[in-house]
């Protein structure tokens, strides 16, 4: 008996499509042998879209992708200072919407330092963790605005909005996937300035880490932690994060594990009530779109991450041996875009 | 004729008496030969106060340090979890507090990577750059708050305020820096998410650009920051941002430069309305305190900061130049915090 799943698939702008190229090809591939069937609609979403028709993401659309059981999304966003998307927020109105109207409120992120992934730290050690980023609250939920913008008098806020339904939802998802692996959680956060949101944070986490005495738990302040993670990054197993401390440390991790061509995330919502949406963490990289120069092994490893919130466990822990052995094995000779993923998709 | 410099001391907590006593040796030392002498008035502060008294930062002691022409600090906070602090926040009411009331808008922080000094960047090249961070505004305002606190219902928000007045006043100083260094300025946000409050720093950094034909202008995400910042640290020279952002990428800029027991910081009133503040970025440390084990050198770098704020030129360069000396012809031997200073002062 066959499983059909139904997948929008948004390839985006820039090097988007060439890396959703490649995890598409790997997808097929890996499900080319299994019983379960990927029945794709592609969404032609981003600047490229915005700039034709005027539309960033239509209550149409969301319907649409709404109607399906998991999202494949390549990057947004179109040439930095390019005048016709002066005043389109892509980021904003598609990528952070998206992930709001979906309630994705885990914003899983996991790094790992491979072998033959050369990073920037000398002696980097065994690095494996996961930050488990907040994502539909803190700084991120556009509840700010300015006054007599544009002249001297301007006065410009920005409020973070954090709440216990919100908070420990995604404290409890971390505390379950520390339980399954090294049983070590950090919270990072700023509870010494912003009190109240680090003082529920803290709290929270003190109250979900009295029901796992299995799980240890520390805390580090965001700019300590910015600190461990290129002196000590192997003490983090599971971090639990605030949506904007959770962007900031994700980017370097993966900075620290080899670049963000190899860092793949999801953005999660656990309930199932709506569609999950997969992405590599880097951005759209307009300055090498269509050279066949980008590195399509974050899109192939969210395609891994896809297949495991899937419950497809099998299928995604092919997915990523086979993305883990082309890192390891992979040497200092260029390869296009088609051919990472080609080496990929025949490793399965 | 000699000229007094009325100088209050707040040696602090944990770590702080060590090396606040290390960094006096040093200044003693460049002033005896010199015609300047330093009336020094020192002030117990901070958790040890706390805990006797009950008092964190009088109407009084503010008013006492007023009246002085500067102020070094060594680091305040006790011991992380200790029930006695549990409703002082310290930081807030002592370290933020003076940053505010005495109207610190430019957090200077200067990194640089010596020979010797070694981080933990496997080819760091050569950096050398400044974060101007703001100082009295952003998410450290302390406008936030909470209800129904505790329960399940809990909201707890941050408001972030920016004023074109204190935005445009330290990116002047940043533009101004950057002019007298190599003419390159970064400016560093988060403008797709923050809109606001991102968008005016934009705008104001824009307009001060149109001033200094001289000075290279770009502009970072605050995420992306952190991946240059370890994979090519050479890039900047000065930095302006915000708050918090200056925060976090300044314990990252003091780890990749060879640790926070080197990073030093001004906190500076330009207008010499108020004494302004000189500090080492790093903190207490009570794990480590009263074992002679911390490194001076921040601290002594913040004197180097201090004496030319207050236009002791010569003599501040003596001081760097002491303690660079030191720094690069330093190796493993384990030196006590006291053997360091007097290394550093012989060299004067
Ligand atoms: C593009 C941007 C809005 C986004 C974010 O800040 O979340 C990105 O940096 C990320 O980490 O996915
Ligand atoms: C102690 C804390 C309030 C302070 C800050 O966040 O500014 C510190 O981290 C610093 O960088 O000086």
């Amino acid at each position: 008996m066959s499983r059909v799943v139904k997948l929008a698939v948004i390839p985006g702008d820039g090097i988007g499509p060439e890396v959703i190229a490649e995890a598409e090809k790997v997808l097929d591939a890996v499900t080319a042998q299994s019983d379960v069937t990927f029945d794709k609609t592609h969404f032609s979403l981003g600047a490229a879209r915005f700039l034709a028709t005027g539309d960033t993401l239509t209550d149409e659309d969301l319907d649409a992708i709404r109607a399906h059981d998991a999202i494949l999304l390549g990057a947004v966003g179109g040439v930095p200072g390019d005048p016709r998307l002066k005043n389109a927020n892509i980021e904003r109105g598609l990528l952070l919407k998206l992930r709001f109207e979906l309630d994705h409120y885990v914003n899983l992120r996991p790094s790992k330092l491979y072998p033959g992934a050369s990073g920037p730290l000398a002696a980097p050690g065994d690095i494996d963790f996961v930050v488990v980023r907040e994502g539909t609250e803190g700084p991120y939920v556009g509840n700010g605005g300015s006054i007599r913008t544009g002249t001297p008098h301007e006065v410009a806020n920005e409020t973070s909005v954090n709440t216990a339904y919100g908070v420990e939802r995604v404290v409890r998802h971390a505390f379950a996937l520390a339980a399954k692996r090294r049983g070590k959680l950090t919270l990072v956060h700023k509870t010494n300035v912003l009190v109240h949101a680090g003082g529920m944070w803290q709290r929270i986490v003190n109250a979900v880490a009295a029901e796992h005495p299995e799980v240890s738990v520390d805390y580090l302040h965001v700019d300590a932690a910015t600190i461990f993670l290129v002196t000590n990054p192997e003490r983090f197993d599971v971090i639990v994060t605030d949506n904007l401390f959770g962007d900031i440390l994700t980017d370097l991790a993966g900075a620290v594990t080899g670049g963000i061509g190899l860092a793949a995330s999801g953005n999660v919502n656990p309930s199932g009530a709506y569609p999950s949406m997969f992405e590599p963490v880097h951005g759209s990289a307009p300055d090498i779109a269509g050279q066949q120069k980008a590195d399509p092994t974050a899109a192939i490893l969210s395609v891994a991450l896809l297949l495991d919130h899937l419950g497809l466990t099998a299928e995604a822990a092919r997915v990523t041996a086979a993305a883990e052995s082309d890192i390891v094995e992979r040497d200092a000779t260029a390869r296009t875009t088609s051919e990472i993923g080609s080496a990929i998709a025949e490793r399965l």
